[in-house]
């Protein structure tokens, strides 16, 4: 590693001007307009896969390309390795609220500002310097290599799980390893242990054929409006919980060792509170923020309509009632049993003088790591050697699901450690990713391959 | 009577002729561009006026023009009768609802169908041509007679209490008599003896200072649309009576004969559930539905908004939510109180970690008359003589503010009897009112003049 280690201090230039020309192609998935620029990021990509040592595909599919870089070399007996990440990105609008221009990289106070600086252009550059720098230093890599990176990450993925089944044998892999996410602080490496899924249900609620006049059949039909209230009243008990029966029968409960890990994260409640603005925090008795966040479920109100919404006093009876209603679950939750314990829910609850209708629109599965198994064990090495620093575990409290696809499909774990920091602005203007991460967090993945091949060789 | 009755048998066709006319000037208060037809219905009524007999005046306000008729003939020390009306009409669309149109009156199964024939041209007409009856027949009026007949009440009569306040004076009566409203059903004519008020409030409640994404902080930071969901669930107990503190203390109980007379009413609930089209009705336990409409206060959701209301799956947690709530109340409730009660039940059920700010939008005095009084009396006995059945009390679940304004600006009773027929359509296509009760009802009003200065004459 002493090589390597100084391969990639010598070329921190290069690989860092390398990262700006990527940033600086407007790969925007989610416009059309934009579509040869996304193209041009593929095949940016793919040459300099190519240049790093790996074998390169364009690969097409029914939208944006999947560039798949390949390393077999290490033989059909070594474990192999498929790295995941992006090359498109999110819209860079309101352009006005950047200080510098979106697509033209720019170093500030040590952090390199660009949209897909973070996510995941940077993330993703950093492993193809990675096994650069390994094959320049030593001829070779610790394991077979394969390298997914898909254009259509932020348009939800749409063509990501035919391609990944119709490809099933040659990305056969021992371990996805994904760097999409951030560090919990800076300095401090981080490994996340948990996803959240989703199930995601739209609730009609209608009594009269019409609107009518409140004045002349208040009182006596019943509104909408006020029962469908009553009924999503219901879902939560006074202590939190979700009240919707059987709906904890499929909760894991995490290791007392799990949860005295997030306890022992530095953690400000209050400086939370005092970030997102609200005159208070709240959720589920008996769990802190961050257990309310990574490792339990929940019930949100996404949305609700009814009646007159505009200005003034509109005295309209209303004859529906609509809301959107998102549970995020956690291990082994499943989307499709907690829709249908949704609607049997509603339906009980439900007075006999309404209609209800309840539509399933949306679903994904939780996802969770083992934080003692030899994934993570790899990682730590990995990670304390580059950073000085044992990573903490975390959690995400929303949902990958191309995470559990992978896993489903490719019957190998998932492996997901993220070098943004909090507050980067992933989505928002100004994004960054710093330059220390970037160097640091390339180094710890030269390391991290050899670590997971030595773990992964002996147990495959 | 009896010349007068035979005078109106005589004129019945010019009596008809003259209605059409006054309907076919499409007098729509709301439109600008009918501004010239609305002047155009102002003066061809008191020009009706004075051939009736009456002095007639077209008095200017700040908008439509207010056509007063007086017969003061006699004299002072005998009582005055204040009749009011208004001689604009809802828009007519949507036209192509209209089986002929809006503006052409036409007579189809003893039905006149036009924009104004029931809502208020034809009622304010009868009072014209009753008056014009008796002055033809018996040279005099039984008492002092006032016509006030305004040009805004589609428009929420904006200029009205000023007008009647400026003019108090002049408009000082014994009772204001008010044909706008409708029979309980066909053949059977109808006092009106409750409207209920109104109190009208919006709540906002929020948490987040912006919209979060419900994976990423949902569980843990308050949801306002829960929230706001629970605290309109406090609003009401099991037995749908409303659970504000104090919300029944200034609530008059009506008397068992008010009751026993509704109760007495031919009223089917199974045809009214099938009419609003909902599986049920539901309301105030101990109340029949009459009840409830007319003689209980209600509390009504009229609207709901909050987060993603849009089309999918949008994983939002919102920042806010708001809710348009209403109450209908009845005597002696005041908007005011109502609306104070709401706010403090409010403040006191949100829970610490939302922010709650209630606005009061609109209000409204409930009203309600004496059924065992001499107003009633007086009616009673006009119009059991013309429609050969006695009059049922009746109510009216919606508000009609100015009937309080004329009863606390003159300080005169009010009395409310109207020859409209259930389903006749007002502010809807295909708008009706029957010959029969434009004539019937005509008769019976030269009647009720005479009775009411009977008993006024006395009383004042």
């Amino acid at each position: 590693m002493t090589d390597t280690v100084a391969y990639l201090d010598a070329h921190r230039e290069r690989n860092l001007e390398e990262l700006f020309d990527f940033l600086r192609i407007p790969s925007v998935s989610a416009k059309s307009d934009h579509d040869a620029e996304t193209a041009r990021a593929a095949n940016w990509l793919a040459d300099r896969m190519r240049e790093a040592g790996l074998g390169a595909e364009v690969l097409p599919t029914d939208g944006h390309p999947v560039v798949l870089g390949e390393w077999r070399e290490a033989g059909p007996d070594a474990p192999t390795i498929l790295i995941y990440g992006h090359y498109d990105v999110q819209p860079a609008e309101p352009l006005e609220l950047w200080s510098s221009p979106a697509f033209e990289p720019e170093i500030r106070d040590g952090r390199v500002y660009a949209r897909g600086s973070a996510d995941d252009k940077g993330q993703l550059y950093m492993h193809v310097k990675a096994i650069q720098a390994l094959l320049e230093t030593t001829g070779s890599l610790p394991a077979n290599v394969v390298v997914v990176a898909e254009g259509e990450e932020e348009v939800g993925s749409p063509n990501l799980v035919p391609f990944v089944e119709r490809m099933r044998d040659r990305l056969a892999a021992d371990v996805v390893v994904i760097s999409d996410s951030a560090m919990f602080a800076p300095g401090q490496p981080s490994l996340l242990f948990s996803l959240r899924g989703l199930a995601y249900v739209e609730v009609h609620v209608s009594a009269a054929k019409g609107d009518l006049h409140s004045g002349a059949y208040g009182g006596a039909v019943p509104n909408p409006a006020t029962e469908l209230a009553r009924m999503l009243t219901t879902l939560h008990d006074a202590a939190g919980r979700i009240a919707i029966p059987g709906f904890y029968d499929d909760v894991v409960e995490w290791s007392e060792e799990t949860r005295s890990a997030i306890r022992a994260l530095d953690f400000d409640e209050e400086e939370f509170r005092a970030g997102v603005g609200s005159p208070g925090l709240h959720g589920e008795a008996g769990y802190s923020t961050l257990e309310r966040l990574w490792i339990r479920p929940t019930c949100e109100v996404n949305g609700l309509l009814s009646g007159w919404t505009g200005e003034g006093a509109k005295t309209v009876l209303p004859a529906k009632a609509m809301a959107k209603v998102s549970f995020r679950l956690v291990p082994d939750q499943s989307p499709a049993r907690v829709a249908e314990l949704m609607e049997a829910h509603l339906r009980e609850v439900a007075p006999p003088w309404v209609r209800v209708e309840v539509k399933e629109l949306h679903g994904g599965n939780p996802w969770k790591a083992d934080p003692s198994g030899p994934l993570f064990e790899a990682a730590s090495v990995a990670l304390e050697e580059a950073f000085g620093r044992a990573p903490v575990i975390v959690g995400e409290g929303g949902s990958i699901p191309i995470v559990g696809d992978f896993e489903r499909i490719l019957g190998c774990p998932a492996l997901l450690v993220g070098f943004a920091l909090p507050g980067c602005n992933m989505h928002a203007p100004d994004e960054w990713f710093t330059v220390e991460n970037y160097e640091r967090g390339t180094t710890s993945l030269c390391r991290l391959y050899g670590e997971l091949a030595e773990r992964l060789g002996s147990a495959g």
